[in-house]
């Protein structure tokens, strides 16, 4: 990792914009966050980002990859980021920070917004495409709808349903009518038990999705009751997103569409 | 309002884009969005898609103006939109709905997509930044975050709490640690009573956005207890999203970074 650069610097901060780049493929960021590619004087970019992104950046900008592949920065990796941030922003840089999906969607963009706060250094969020979105898209699942919709959560999957890092009521979130969970794929099996658990049916259409949006895109439909089975035996990994509803069902209906289209 | 062609074109449907124009601001839509509106033969438009928007399509398509404002769209009027996409599609022309937001979060795409379907029509929708995440980026609000907030729920606050068409689950709701409630203006009061009549403490912050990310955009912070009446004192009206849940707090800490930009 490069160090940042000491904090001497007598002038004013940069501005520091923390990004999204939308949910994987590169046409898929907004042209708000393009810019801020372009014009950034260092660009500090997460592994889940495209690579046609990082190519945006000015030839003279310093690039910078950070982040590790699969959302999960360790404390450690997160505190040198925050200090690649501030340091350069505290040496007069613009600074563009690169997220994956949207900076205040399970992107940490908060928690580097306190950072900035904290160190007196102005900031914007410049929001994206979050992964649910082009998973939905995608995939073809409308994620709201009128009649067996109204409502669509998005939690974290990233934590062991059973350690106390994990605050979600599986209670509440089994009567949640759409549900997509984040970093699912190490407790899906757990995930699943507790929402059935909690009353909501084994019959509950879900559909995995993994690196949404890009040519290696896989979705896998099953229910609560068989999802962990059909995942493994799928060998499906991260960046995958579970998504648990009736919505679910749409993507067969949509498909038709698609094979229409084929065969054209 | 035009009239569809009629469809006894003998060649191919054209294809059918639904696309997400993002929260308001031109810039926030996607690149992928764009090249949708610039290509296609047909532009159909909501009235809450920026005018610059519109103005990137091809000065030979066809552009109408379709929707109500404040998604209040009724039923009839959605027919005729119906009819239009399918009409301009069987006479072969390549047609782009655009839509506030996101086509697949309370935008309709998923009735849309249905009649395409049965009309036998290709279609795709394009991913858009949903309002909520333009209004947590514009208002400094994470929506997410590590400590307060493994979740966040989207729900439409459109239905009168009380009337059958709302099938919202306030128990489940009230437990959630971020709700952002979408076209909620009419019925904020209700909503707020419904959360706290369910247990969620009348002190939990509130944030009402609206025009969020336009030169327009107004934010109100206040809690369950007293939006109501602060947002009928403060003249607020739709396009509104209210956002409930400790995560609203992070506004004030991060508008000090807003404070040190200006001083600059």
């Amino acid at each position: 990792m490069p160090t940042p650069p000491s904090d001497d610097s007598p002038g004013p901060p940069g501005l520091v914009t923390l990004v999204g780049a939308g949910p994987g493929a590169p046409d898929l960021i907004t042209l708000r966050g393009l810019r801020a590619i372009r014009t950034a004087q260092v660009l500090l970019y997460d592994a889940l980002v495209a690579p046609e992104l990082v190519a945006e950046a000015n030839p003279a900008a310093l690039k910078l990859a950070v982040g590790k592949r699969g959302y999960c920065v360790g404390s450690t990796k997160q505190e040198h980021i925050n200090d690649l941030l501030v340091g350069y922003a505290r040496a007069g840089r613009s600074v563009c920070r690169l997220k994956g999906g949207d900076p205040c969607i399970f992107g940490r963009g908060g928690e580097e917004a306190e950072v900035l706060v904290a160190a007196g250094i102005p900031f914007e969020f410049v929001p994206g495409v979050t992964a649910a979105l082009g998973a939905a898209a995608s995939a073809r699942i409308p994620l709201t709808h009128r009649e067996v919709g109204q409502s669509v959560t998005f939690a974290t999957g990233h934590h062991d349903p059973d350690s106390p890092e994990c605050q979600l009521d599986f209670d509440a979130l089994s009567k949640m009518t759409t549900v997509v969970f984040y970093m699912a794929v190490r407790h899906v099996e757990k995930i699943a038990a507790r929402l059935v658990q909690a009353g909501r049916a084994g019959s509950t259409p879900v559909a995995i999705v993994t690196d949404a949006t890009t040519p290696r895109e896989r979705v896998l439909v099953a229910t609560l009751d068989d999802v962990a089975a059909l995942m493994a035996e799928a060998g499906l990994a991260s960046p995958a997103l579970v998504v648990v509803g009736a919505v679910v069902a749409y993507r067969e209906l949509f498909s038709r569409a698609t094979a229409a289209e084929v065969s054209r």
